[in-house]
């Protein structure tokens, strides 16, 4: 039978050094399973307009998602006190197809914490709920990020998302929450 | 037959007014759709822990998005220069079970507009690629996010992401973007 495959959804495409990804790769086969990266897409993009460019990266994204078993995301904030937006809607298509979702983050603090950081002063409002400095309110769910994503994980694996005690120096590219979910994954899969 | 029922996704849910919501609803059923908006929701949550009102919530919401027959998302940038991660969560959730999706977003800046505004200064890298003051590629496709998200309204339904010539100045809550929305909605399920 040939190795289950892993989807490494997260910000690793932005980093400028591409070894975070290969460091994945090594981790996932050590645990049985195959890693897929969305670099792993080979495809001609040469003479199309940028705008088309983008759309052919997404739908070979889409495609490499189907060949999955399962999505395994670094939620790490990005450009702000939530995870990146690509990953976020990588992890819902996958759920939306049935497949079990695994995050990560390696930054320690609650959502909560973070946009108070990011976006006080804050102010209590009328209905005991926290609002930021823009009059948004905050959620309050002693979650890892917006209840959609820890909640996805919870309701297809029952695990929650993987915080570690305190934020990792190497912000994007500490690997023990990622090893951490393979374990999750290895136990999901029944191969523990 | 019953009207087509449109999830009605975005940072909404955030804002202190429900007025906007109220108005998506209105415009629905100007356009022959239901709108279904998160808080249609009542589930009780009385006396759970924080964590798990989040994770009921979260469960609720992907019930009423497999109900629906589209989503709708207002993409308008939420903390940070890219949308929401709920909504592009959801975004990714309908696309993953198969339902067309379309967005709009308020503000007239192309994606790496906003990224080099929030997040400069820039720096050339040897590739040719453009990296932000920390060291993070910039997506340059001429789109208004993410390629993940731009790419699935497109692969979905052939369309861009509405966008409007100037940002509007109710920022969250202008609606003129949707209403295209809904037209465009209503010409992909042939009832224009």
């Amino acid at each position: 039978m040939s190795a289950l495959k892993v989807y490494l959804a997260g910000p690793e495409v932005f980093l400028p050094d591409p070894v975070a990804s290969t460091r994945k790769k090594e981790l996932c086969q050590k645990y049985g399973f195959e890693g897929l990266f969305p670099f792993d897409n080979t495809i001609a993009l040469d003479g199309l307009q940028k705008r088309n460019q983008g759309n052919e990266i997404s739908q070979a994204n889409e495609t490499l998602i189907r060949k999955s078993d399962c999505v395994i995301a670094n939620m790490t904030p990005f450009r702000g006190p939530s995870m990146d937006v690509g990953t976020a809607f990588e992890l819902g298509f996958a759920r939306g197809l049935g497949k079990p979702v695994f995050g990560y983050t390696n930054d320690h603090r609650r959502f909560k914490e973070r946009v108070v950081a990011a976006y006080g002063p804050t102010r209590q409002i009328h209905d005991g709920r926290l609002e930021d400095c823009c009059g948004m309110a905050i959620e309050d769910f002693d979650l890892a990020d917006n209840l959609m994503i820890d909640g996805a994980i919870y309701s297809a694996t029952g695990n929650n998302v993987v915080v570690p005690h305190k934020s990792r120096s190497e912000y994007y590219s500490d690997l023990e929450g990622f090893e951490a979910c393979l374990m999750l994954a290895r136990r999901y899969f029944g191969v523990a």
